[in-house]
């Protein structure tokens, strides 16, 4: 770079097809637990996707992230094990039909996704003050969501599935892990090659939840305010465009 | 869909071209604060930007999530005045140099932007128990970042610069915007078009922090465990080429 064009992006950056691969991307990505092979993931397509997670935002430029590829099967089954015992407290929440339908969902693929990826967060990488964390002190954890959000989006367009484990105790984990008290195990996710990805999210199809009118969610200047009738007509026509795959 | 088809996407919904634009649109991502112009966003996208961000994933399918479009003058003349009251008692948390780097950055738009973005989390959306949060209670929060990044990103496809202003009293952000005791104003968002985007990140340009190298934040199997050599070259070249703005 010269010093002339440091520092600015050119206009031409990004093109229309980037910006339809990009939707495209966030629209097929699926919540995988059950497709997943055994085929190893290649090096350069994990290499693509970490990276895309470590170019994530974060609060003052702290990249507070570090990422432990779990590889070991002595690991993961422990991890496993500790998936089941808080499954088991999990389903004994829900009641009558849910928790038929709860104790029938595939929740994970700790065992048979070829890499587990756990994306921590180091809440003391760069001492106490940090710029941007100052008054919200969670800034540091949404910063490294932002990283698995991105992970996750790369690995989609690598023709890789993910599932993010939530259905564990994060002592345990850091238990296993070996992670200082600092130390916030975020997500903990499986990643791999699949036989295919839903075209809905199975929560849905399953009947669990359904999917919002977003129109409904999107309110002007204050919570509960009034519905902008132009934008609300855009944003049930664009959501129809989203349910079919496609916003451009 | 026939029952036939239902549910299973087709191999070749993803192209090579659609991966490099997600590529393209993560690496070109910025935090903008200073580049904001006048000019009004278009509703449709605008409708596009939060359709983006309703395709997050979220535990248990819960949509956590509402957006409040902050347009109004005199609300925004109070979101200003609270950030205004934090960043000076932000400030002097920082000595010497620091304090005057911090002093000299521009940390927000909120009157420049034409449309302000509050994306909330309500916490009780589908009552007390959600599948996947049962161990994890911030897993709500965490979907909701992951709709503020597929924001984000969006945004920055359809040329609209983003900052997140996280230098602001959650309580005060509460108040002024009306928000109940459950509902969590997770992200507030300048969003606007732009006179450029910076190619580096302002707090990497300007000295603040420099990006850290990848390949020393990936380990095996536990916190501070071995790198994988191999792994580690390919992690090295994919960061140069990170760095030079495009993946594959």
């Amino acid at each position: 770079m010269t010093e002339q064009t440091a520092g600015i992006q050119s206009d031409d950056i990004l093109s229309d097809a980037d910006r339809r691969g990009l939707y495209r991307v966030l629209l097929s990505r699926r919540d995988v637990r059950g497709q997943f092979l055994p085929d190893a993931v290649p090096d350069d397509a994990l290499a693509r996707v970490l990276t895309a997670a470590h170019y994530a935002p974060s609060v003052g430029f702290m990249q507070p992230w570090s990422f432990i590829l779990v590889r070991s099967p002595e690991v993961r089954g422990r991890i496993k094990t500790a998936f089941e015992k808080a499954n088991a407290e999990a389903a004994v929440m829900f009641e009558g039909d849910k928790q038929a339908t709860y104790r029938s969902l595939k929740l994970e693929g700790i065992l048979e996704a070829p890499v587990n990826i756990c994306v921590t967060c180091d809440r003391d990488r760069v001492g106490p003050v940090v710029l941007g964390r100052t008054h919200i002190p969670t800034m540091d954890l949404y910063s490294t969501v932002c990283a698995v959000e991105n992970l996750w989006l790369a690995a989609r367009a690598e023709g890789l599935g993910l599932g993010w484990v939530s259905i564990i105790s994060e002592p345990a984990l850091k238990d296993i892990l070996g992670l200082p008290e600092r130390v916030v195990p975020v997500a903990y996710l499986c990643i791999g090659k699949v036989s295919h990805f839903f075209a809905q999210p199975e929560l849905e199809t399953r009947g669990w939840r359904k999917r919002l009118r977003l129109a409904e969610l999107v309110t002007l200047d204050r919570w509960q305010g009034d519905h902008d009738a132009a934008l609300g007509l855009e944003l049930d026509r664009t959501q129809a465009m989203a349910e079919d795959g496609e916003l451009v």
